[in-house]
């Protein structure tokens, strides 16, 4: 309520409208959908979370006949200030050159989304540099040049906050527009597990220490130049748990707010959302901060090796589908649990029934 | 040795030849995939098991450039003479109507496999009646109308289990000389969870209760049933762990003995096996124990609800993919490891290096 209220006063009026649409999802339908799941040729349940999935799906759809052909992927790029403390084993220009990467369809997230018939948006909303490409693929939705490093002030002002979260939502309004069915978190952005750290530290109330790990792959000493950093700009900004804006803006991302907003978005127009690994988990944290209803929606695909990922999953109660050791981000394990979504779909609505296929049903 | 020698005593050459020309796999190229794995433009590991994968299949397959489009799950199907102890919550004709339905392509695995891309072909290696269909997917290996009731005595004879090992070798290796890049085990048959529950506590030395599950889906008194009957069988055979051959033919069951030679017969032609749930995994036990070189050539897909799989991954070291709380079998678990497989394949062979797409490396 405090935080439906701050965002009227702010008159952000697409985010407050958005989240005002996002309804918890109506579970009348479930009992039907149910009966069609246990009436498939297989023991009732045996397909675990697939039927899981099915049933999350066509909830979310309001349809015993779910489809699922239209899927995407947002790949948010962004750079962050904090960069410039060391925090991570990769210079901040990889960022801009992974964007290239990605419209060039060199990266891990090109070659998976290709796998799983996944389209891929790249959005930029706060890279270092300009991309100077126009390329269908590309949203050139620029807040600014990466946020400002967060031990020395506030990441971004709040209006920078809103602005990111209200483009991830028009993005989706507008891809939704065009039909889309599924979406799939992603994001670049050289430092952003730090802000991911100081978003989920803030946000859950755990300790640095056990929301902090090791990012694209620094060693002790970076480990601990890393902690000491969060907690530098903890202490310098005082985010406050209960004003999600307040600490998306101070100890954020550009990335982590647009993504927050493409959650939303999804949310608000009937469309899963499967969330990738730790940024795209802070960035739900974000989103269930702003609107918990906007959870029914999320599907955790996979479980990262940074820590704080785990700590994420538990805060919001999600059972990821997957644990393959990932920790690249981009969408990549996103993606593969769209795969695992649409097999599910198809479960229910290929399959034949005891009856039509002739199987005697259990004893 | 014993095994060996064991094997050429009687006579059973196909089997002898292809213990014979199984491998450990050759490390040797795993320092040049690995350099080709770490020059692609992510962190290094960042892609967790799916660089693994990568690296297994394409050391298998001993090429830095390893292709996968040939892709075929084998559903080895049979009937169990115990299932007339009242073991399985589902009566036993359903093996033959199932069977059926895997033809109309009704099934989970025909879902499954059509997502996934792969081909589905059906083995009848000891349904208890006649399938009266030839279909192109159906390979008619009948070795016997189901096994004997192992309460009252072996379930099949050391030539029976032979048969059907060697028609599994033979399979793949028709298989194999039109194409085939990676297999899937599958299998229906009504109460061999049983049979896998016994094998297992043979060859693993663990207890009943600790391998013994509810199968298709039976209550407690079910299952009680279930662990008398696997006790009434092991006390009246005396199966001996030592010897891989007389445990598969004194408890187990004509689609376990089929798929053991599947997975013979993928290690022999260096075709990756991924191996499905609990019975597929009995079937890996017998394989590994008539040739534990053969373990190099084993993927574990998943890992599935039956309590005995768990004990099966870890014996033999099986590191498995997923845990989607599956236990339907027919390969449905396995050919979305298959899926994880073919990703891995891709990103080692179309993602960007570092050098090609102008991204810098780590600081």
């Amino acid at each position: 309520m405090e935080e439906l209220a701050s965002i009227r006063e702010n008159n952000m009026s697409l985010l407050f409208n958005t989240i005002a649409q996002i309804k918890p999802v109506d579970q009348s339908l479930a009992p039907a959908i149910q009966h069609k799941l246990d009436n498939l040729t297989k023991p009732q349940g045996s397909l675990g979370r697939l039927e899981e999935l099915a049933l999350q799906y066509a909830l979310i759809k309001q349809t015993l006949e779910p489809k699922l052909e239209h899927k995407l992927v947002m790949v948010v790029a962004a750079d962050h200030g904090v960069a410039d403390e060391g925090v991570s084993a990769f210079p901040k220009e990889v960022t801009a050159q992974m964007v290239r990467n990605f419209l060039q369809n060199g990266a891990g997230i090109n070659v998976l989304a290709r796998h799983t018939g996944t389209r891929v948006v790249v959005v930029d909303i706060g890279v270092a540099e300009e991309i100077n490409t126009s390329h269908p693929a590309l949203r050139n939705c620029k807040v600014a040049l990466g946020t400002k490093n967060m031990v020395q002030g506030p990441a971004m002002t709040k209006a920078q906050a809103v602005s990111a979260i209200e483009t991830g939502i028009r993005l989706v309004e507008k891809e939704s527009g065009q039909g889309l069915d599924i979406l799939a978190t992603g994001e670049m952005g050289i430092a952003n597990t730090t802000a991911s750290s100081a978003i989920t530290t803030v946000m859950t109330g755990r300790s640095i220490r056990e929301v902090t790990g090791r990012g694209t792959g620094i060693d002790d000493t970076g480990w601990q130049r890393k902690a000491s950093v969060i907690k530098k700009a903890i202490r310098v900004n005082r985010p406050r748990a209960e004003d999600t804006l307040d600490v998306l803006s101070k100890v954020g991302g550009l990335e982590i707010a647009c993504l927050a907003g493409v959650i939303l978005g999804g949310a608000a127009h009937n469309i899963p959302v499967v969330v990738d690994g730790f940024i795209s988990g802070a960035a739900a944290l974000i989103a269930y901060g702003l609107c918990p209803a906007a959870k029914d929606y999320m599907i955790a695909s996979h479980c990262s090796v940074e820590i704080g990922h785990r700590v994420i999953l538990k805060y919001l109660g999600l059972n990821p589908l997957m644990d393959l050791s990932l920790r690249l981000g981009e969408g990549t394990g996103a993606v593969l649990g769209i795969n695992l979504v649409e097999a599910g779909v198809k479960i229910m609505t290929q399959m034949a029934s005891f009856e039509s296929a002739k199987v005697s049903q259990s004893i």
